[in-house]
């Protein structure tokens, strides 16, 4: 390859970083594919790093030693993240979107990668530092908002099966009553899916009570899994009634809903990272 | 905001377009945003342009006229395609993947973000040309492959539901018999999920006999979608039996499965993007 001048070769440094992000690649790899000095490459990260700091878009985290090297970590800043939310608080307070039971039409926002590309960098910052080693979440809606969140921290995904579809040796299945059909139901994970205790971070799509959550954490003890978190994205706060679990996070919150008129108030969570 | 360099310019450009792929951004945002004239920016951008057309790992799109701008088109070179995918055959390989049925253990792979961001863009440059509009799949395994094949074409993804769980309005159900069950099963879109005449792509994780295939493509019919391609990660080539539907793209292929010593033998499709 030709020799390249210092400004592109920062931005051919940007965009095989952001283009692995969260992968640790060593400086080495940097100076062999640009055919320079390991030293330059130092000096083109610090310049890149630099930039990256005006940014509140992603930073350079680097790490010294001989297994050292730089890796790219997506993020978002909290005015981003708080425009964002008012945003989409906005979409869903439309009134055609009141289903039934007094739910929310959210499937079409759950599925666009455009909405969920935010939303994962949101829930990344605010459980990056609880250190979670994998993504927990059960199937269907939820799966999108999972993966976006694991691909932000770098973590695999795991998806809990309801019913008892698992086909993948033996499993763990546990009743739980969601709050939203009052039934008793049933969640399995594969025992293959899932090595025994890892920190875990729960994401799902939807809160009501608070039942398919309660039941998230009983099936994670079977695994003595450590639940560092549960984010969620819309959680209802319509009767007084105490959630059946405690310490979560969710990013919006249904105030009223009111299903003669379809009028619907929604309100985001107000909320701040590193500073930022 | 301090007047940047250029080259930190370039990088901070960089970042925007990629934390923002398939979005369209108009000159003056950039302008704006550090304080530059617009032919500043162009020149800038016409920097950048060059340095990712030596990376083989996306490209800079530009689109002239009053309503234009630049946008990020993520991409796989031919070769980063063929390395990557005769690794993930050789994972798919190993003996301790062969479940009762003869299917392979892949969950852990399809859930891997890590995994699934290059198939995204393995898929997404076989497909670009197609002009679909719409990526839809099947729940559930087939979904992460399915959103990361929307993100990289900047495409909304519609999921199918299997049975009748739709509680979204009115839907649109069909029967198929799955090739792997032998069993008719239902499978279920809610109406307001896909406008009608679409172009759409299905992505789905593995295809036996293409029964699940066959469904989806008659399942769009009633939505009067026009199929424009039909891509799956393995199929299985073990009988000589013709499959149920035609001209779809599978990326690796089971060739032989011997439940007894453990055994698989997979291939993985050659394929050539753009002559690169």
């Amino acid at each position: 390859m030709e020799k390249m001048k210092r400004a592109e070769r920062m931005v051919a440094i940007t965009q095989l970083l952001m283009s692995n992000p969260n992968v640790l690649t060593p400086l080495t790899l940097f100076a062999e594919r640009f055919g320079t000095a390991k030293s330059t490459i130092s000096e083109d990260l610090m310049a890149v790093k630099g930039s990256f700091q005006l940014s509140g878009q992603g930073r350079l985290e680097t790490v010294s030693g001989a297994a050292g090297g730089v890796r790219y970590i997506p993020e978002i800043s909290s005015a981003e993240a708080a425009l964002f939310l008012s945003k989409l608080a906005q979409r869903l307070s439309e009134k055609e979107r009141i289903l039934a039971g007094g739910f929310l039409y959210m499937t079409d926002l759950l599925y666009d990668p455009a909405v969920l590309r935010p939303l994962g960098l949101i829930f990344a910052s605010s459980f990056r530092e609880k250190g979670p080693e994998v993504v927990v979440t059960i199937e269907t809606k939820g799966i999108p908002l999972a993966l976006v969140t694991a691909e932000a921290l770098g973590l695999p995904m795991v998806v809990i099966r309801t019913g008892n579809k698992v086909t993948e040796g033996s499993s763990v299945s546990i009743n739980y009553v969601s709050g939203s059909s009052r039934r008793i139901q049933m969640m399995s994970l594969s025992r293959r899916a899932l090595d025994p205790r890892r920190k875990v971070l729960v994401i799902d799509d939807f809160m009501k009570a608070g039942g398919t959550a309660l039941g998230i954490k009983n099936l994670m003890k079977e695994f003595e899994a450590d639940v560092v978190g549960i984010g969620v994205l819309v959680e209802t706060q319509i009767t007084s009634e105490p959630k059946l679990v405690e310490g979560y996070l969710s990013l919006l919150k249904l105030r009223e809903l009111d299903l003669n008129s379809g009028k619907s108030i929604i309100v985001p969570e107000e909320l701040l990272f590193n500073g930022l």
